[in-house]
Parts: C-alpha cells; sequence; structure tokens
C-alpha cells in the first residue's frame, strides 16, 4: 500500500550509508528480559532528525540545492537540517520562536545554519518560514509529513530488523508521526508479524485521537515535558500511514516520561531527552511476553531539566526531605537540633531560620531545612525524632 | 613476557561469551574527529569489574565454589563480585566500609551478596575480609593483582581490536591496575604498535609515582571525585606489568574529570563515573594525530552527584549567575529592581532579602539572588544593568 515509499526508504539506505551513525541496539534487562534499546539519541545531531532531514535535502535538484532550504523548529529538526545541509554544501536558514531557549539557538547556529528569530509561538515561525521561503525560492524541509523525511526515519526500521532479528514488538514515540510511519512501512513490507506500538503524551495526542476519530484532529494546545513530540496536528501523510499500520498508540504522562528519564539515568547510564524516554515509559502498559525493541529517540535535553529531575527523583525516594520546625529563641538551641539530626546521619544542606514568621510564638521561632537523607525508611526515622522530642513538624508551610 | 596470562585472557574470553555484555565502541566526533569511546559502563553491573570477577569465580575449584567467596570494596568490584556469583550460584560476602553511601550497599545486596558493614576506612573492611576468608575458608576475590581477574578485564583489549582494527592509541583509567594490566597484555601481544596510555587522577596518582620511581610508591593518602580509582598502592603484579608495557601515565585534575562528566551528558549523551571520565579528560593532554579509543570503564554515579556537577557547570557557563546587591528600604524597590532583571531575559530562582546583614545601612536591605542566565555575555548584561542603575554588586560575600 505504501511500497513507494518502501523503494525510497531502501534508497534512503544507500544515500545515508556512511554518512549517519550506526546507532548500536542494546539490551536493557533492568526494563524487562526481553527488552532492547535502539540508541537513535547517539545519531549525529542527538536524534533521528538527522536522517530524514539528510536525506530529503539528498534528493533535492541541483537546482534546489543551489537556492538553499527553510525549516522551522526551535529542536532536533532544526538541528539536523542545520548539519545536514552543511555537511552536503547548502545554504539552510531556520526560523526560531524568539523566547526558544538560547542554547537550542547557538546549537543550530553551530551546526552551520542562518537563524531568523521569530516572535510568537510556533506557528508564527512556521508561517514566516513559508513567506521566506517564496521569497527566496528555498525549498521548505517539513519536519514529517514529507516521503523523503518519512524515508529517511525509515532506515532506522531495517536497521532494527537486522540488529534484533527475533524482536516482535517496536515502540516509537509520536510527535507528527514521521519516525514511526518510516519505521512501520520498512517494518510491516518485510515482517508484517512485528508489531509496531506507538506513544505519545497526555498533554498532546493528537494522533491518539485522530486514529480514534477516524479523521484528524487538531488539538487547541499541546503540551509536555516530551517537548519535541508535544503536536497539535498530525500530518496528513502520517495519519494516512499510522491509521493502516501502527498496532496499537499508548498514552503516558509526564510524570511516567520523568520517571524514565531518571531511570535510564541512573540504571541504564543513558541520556534521553522527553520524546527519547516516552518509549520507555510504555513499557509499563505493554505485556511483557514479547521481545520488545524501544527506540530512543533522542537525547536533546537540557542539564539543567536533568538537574530537575534528579532533584524530584530524591525528593521521592526519601534521599532529599524537607522539615519545617519550630525551636525555642534561646542561645544553643539550633545546635540541640542540629545534634539530633548528626546522630540521626542526617546532611544539612540548606537552613532557613525566620526571625519574622506567622507560626512564631513569643520566644520561638521556625527552621526550616532541606536534609540529605538515606531512603523513606531514614526521613521516617526523622519524623520519628522530631515527635520523640516534642518538636513541632509543619508540613506544607 | 606475560605469555601465561595472554593466554588467561584467551580462555576468559571463552568464559565470558554469553555471559557478559558485549559493549559497543562508539564514535565520539565532538572529542576529536580520530575518536572513539568503548562504552564499558553498559557493562552488567555498570562497569568492567564484573569481567575480572565472573572471570576469577568461573575458575575456582568445585571444593572453593561451595565454601563462597568473599572481597572488600564500596564500589565496582563488590557489584561485580555479587552479581557473578550469584549467577555462577555461588554465596558472596562482601565487606563494607559501614560509612559507604546507603546507595552503594542496597546495590550489593541487591545482586545478591551477604553485605558486612565494618567501621573505619577501606583498609579495615580489607583486614576483615582476609579475617573472615580465613575462618570461614572462603576465597578471597582480590579487585586487581590477580591474573584471573586481570584476564577478564584484558578480554576488552581483545575487543577494542576486533571492533576498530586501524587503532593506534588506548586509553585506560588506573585504579590498582587491574584494567589497564589486561588491556595492555591483549594488545601489545597482538598489536605491539598500538599504543597504551594509562590515566590517573591527582588526588591518587600512586602508579605514576611508581613507575617513574621504579619501585612501588605508597601514597600517605587516595582522595579524587574518581572514586573508583582512588587507590594508595598499586598491586605488586600490576606494577610489573604495567611497567613494562604502558607506554605512558597522563595525570589529571578533579577539575578536567567534572567538566569531562558534564561533556560526556550533554554532548555524548553518556553517563559515566569520575573513573570512565578520567580517559577522556585525559584527551586534552594527548596528540590529536591516532585514532584513539577512551576506555569509559564505568557509569556508576551518584545522582546527587550528577546534579552538582550540572550546577557548577552551569554557574560556569554563564547559565547560572548570583547576585548580592543593595535596595532601598521603601516599598516598590524591589518589584523596580525585578523589573529590571525581566527586562533583561533573567529568570529568578532564590531570593533572599536580608533584615539584618552587616552591609546594611540606615534605610538599605541587602538581597542575594540566584538567577537563570543565557550565557556569560547575559550576565555580563546584568552587571552592567546593576552599575548603570546605580546598584552596588558585592561579590563573594
Amino acid at each position: 500500500m505504501f511500497d513507494n515509499i518502501y523503494e525510497l526508504i531502501l534508497q534512503a539506505r544507500q544515500t545515508l550509508s556512511g554518512n549517519i551513525n550506526n546507532t548500536p541496539i542494546f539490551t536493557a534487562s533492568n526494563l524487562g528480559e526481553n527488552v532492547y534499546i535502539k540508541m537513535e539519541h547517539l545519531q549525529r545531531t542527538g536524534s533521528f532528525k538527522y536522517r530524514g532531514a539528510y536525506n530529503k535535502i539528498n534528493n533535492l535538484t541541483d537546482e534546489e540545492k543551489k537556492k538553499g532550504v527553510i525549516a522551522s523548529s526551535a529542536g532536533n529538526h532544526a538541528q539536523g537540517v542545520a548539519k545536514s545541509a552543511a555537511l552536503q554544501g547548502i545554504k539552510s536558514t531556520i526560523c526560531i520562536p524568539a523566547i526558544a531557549p538560547i542554547a537550542k539557538i547557538e546549537a543550530t547556529k553551530r551546526y552551520g545554519a542562518e537563524v531568523v528569530l521569530v516572535d510568537g509561538v510556533y506557528d508564527d515561525s512556521y508561517k514566516k518560514a513559508r513567506e521566506l521561503a517564496k521569497e527566496h525560492d528555498y525549498t521548505f524541509i517539513h519536519p514529517f509529513d514529507d516521503e523523503y523525511v518519512i524515508a529517511g526515519q525509515g532506515t532506522i526500521g531495517l536497521e532494527i530488523l537486522e540488529q534484533l532479528p527475533n524482536v516482535q514488538r517496536i515502540v516509537v514515540p509520536i510527535g507528527g508521526g514521521g519516525l514511526i510511519s518510516g519505521i512501520a512501512i520498512a517494518v510491516k513490507t518485510l515482517r508484517p508479524d512485528v508489531e509496531i506500538i506507538g506513544v505519545e503524551p497526555e498533554g498532546a495526542k493528537c494522533m491518539y485521537e485522530s486514529v480514534h476519530a477516524s479523521h484528524i484532529v487538531e488539538l487547541p494546545t499541546a503540551k509536555s515535558l516530551a517537548d519535541g513530540i508535544a503536536v497539535k496536528r498530525p500530518g496528513d501523510l502520517t495519519f494516512s500511514i499510522i491509521k493502516e499500520l501502527v498496532d496499537d498508540i499508548v498514552v503516558v504522562s509526564d510524570g511516567e516520561i520523568a520517571q524514565s528519564i531518571l531511570n535510564l539515568l541512573e540504571k541504564n547510564k543513558l541520556v534521553s531527552e522527553g520524546a527519547g524516554a516516552s518509549s520507555i515509559a510504555a513499557l509499563d502498559k505493554l505485556s511483557d511476553d514479547k521481545v520488545t525493541c524501544c527506540v530512543l529517540s533522542g537525547g536533546n535535553i537540557n542539564v539543567n531539566v536533568i538537574a530537575k529531575i534528579i532533584q524530584k527523583g530524591l525528593y521521592e525516594s526519601g534521599r532529599l526531605c524537607e522539615i519545617t520546625t519550630q525551636l525555642q529563641d534561646i542561645p544553643g538551641e539550633l545546635a540541640n537540633f542540629l545534634g539530633y539530626l548528626t546522630e540521626l546521619g542526617a546532611n544539612v544542606l540548606t537552613i532557613n531560620q525566620f526571625a519574622e514568621h506567622e507560626k512564631n510564638e513569643l520566644g520561638t521561632m521556625v527552621v526550616r531545612m532541606v536534609l540529605e537523607t538515606k531512603n523513606s525508611e531514614h526521613v521516617n526515622e526523622i519524623y520519628s525524632m522530631l515527635k520523640d522530642k516534642g518538636y513541632q513538624h509543619y508540613r506544607n508551610i
């Protein structure tokens, strides 16, 4: 049914050979006995987007190549287009929302693109890119709804079948749907028995809604920790492929995605962005009787986001805890209190004592601390100590 | 010269086949055109130690296997022995310093070992393990100074030569020296032209000192962010191998190691512990004219350490900044000040206003803020604004 795109995938394989990283598939036995990860976050520019962009640009006419290409994106597509154009000696222009993180803007420039900052949201950047394309005769590189882009991403499907011949299920994040469309066409052509499962974040499940409604549904908003796949409207082409070839779409929450980012970091030693981790987050909603390959589609996450996810995880697992209590306002009281904490092996990270606090009574002061603790049991020991020694313990103030 | 150990490496290869992860070698072009990483942090238990421990235990007599094994370690060796013993159906006991991070103790238990917590430093745990070995007839598994352990680690050398046949240089972290000894014997036997470079942290360069003195030097202390290779005294066997076969030993600072951990995380999407990152930190001290493979020996780093390294990196790259200034103590002053910061696009993370502060004058208050900023240029813009608007800017108070 999509034979022409399958042919394009086989051609893309030739085009990309030697120009992309051959990303490894690796066992992830902590996630399940039969779970493997396709480490596409180790692709050039840190995500699969490089494949589709390279393939699309390579297939332009000489005339088109001479004029240059344009795209709108603040993320992986921008970097994929910028670098693959530069390596093929072609001028690229990327329209980026002015509010995008400076790190992403700088990365896109570094990869060789001319960057146009556009006020407003993504849709405004898209419009501007279309205008500039018309004005300068640039070729607009669509992030997903394009046969050559889809064909580039589809080469991942061929690689998975070769690297893991006994695969029975492939789990793929869905944003606009280009990645899963390419993989589904490659895999269902060669191995129709292999299940293809899509994953979307709760805050941007446009493909899920569209497939269930049997027509394209545009969401009013799209917001998720998995910003790379926070898309409001599926592509026309990708929708038609996905409704035909994808076996099921699973929806995951931002909390589940954050937990997967932390697990991948701590247990698998892999850095993934939200979109990349969503395919691993989906495992909990799938049976464990199939040899499963999760596509870790990208690793472009800001380190400050990693730091925040780690911090949240540390609180949740009892390795950080916050206590707010009341001490007598006399010399030695704080030292006494710290003595009890030391006995229990808790390490003070932050301490604030409030001379003014509405909970203060005559002769008392409120103290708030953040402690480094061992685990939830240890946190409970500290709570018990507070109680035993007669200290107040205010929560949520 | 070490032909017998080379034979043991070939045997270890057979023993380990199917029982270890075949870790990938991957390009790291951001680190240099000809730089590759042997991703041994993806080994079972998160480090290369699993290979040596598995091989040693597998080569015990049936009698020895029945009695069980013992080791002393708070880190990767503990986990390697615990898991490889458990998978071979053998009882293991690990002596761990009582002050070790609870996460490491728990991990060792989870892998199947009986854990004995010992008061004092590592040397006390070592002594206790030797005592218990005598008392119960356990076999003591040395972390590095053992032919079978060295042979297990040496299989990494065989793999590198196969995975990267054009390799010209291999860079390997040195703790006790087991890893580099095995790799050096394997590689120098088959490809004497390949350079073997060792790396030690400044705070624990016992092998560097020993090789330069031509006899074993014991350091009074060993302290480094790379705790996995903070060793005071080389092994006798490993020293004799290294002085013969290793071409050079490079010393790196904790700051350089931290920067490498952050780079690997941010650019290569890889999680490494300090020891693992030290081989990458060494690149700056080596010529760039050779095809170089760095052994990323382990990824067992506490996530709170990652969070701290990220934070330090954010300050250094101008993505966090701290300002302390003085405001007039009248309504609206703080709001005005925040207005200026908003205009410049800085995001306030922490704010403390001090009613008591020795810098306070009559009618002024000291305010300290931590801001999320874009880069060093952006930080300088904020400093200029402070100056232009007549605000004080205290540094280091």
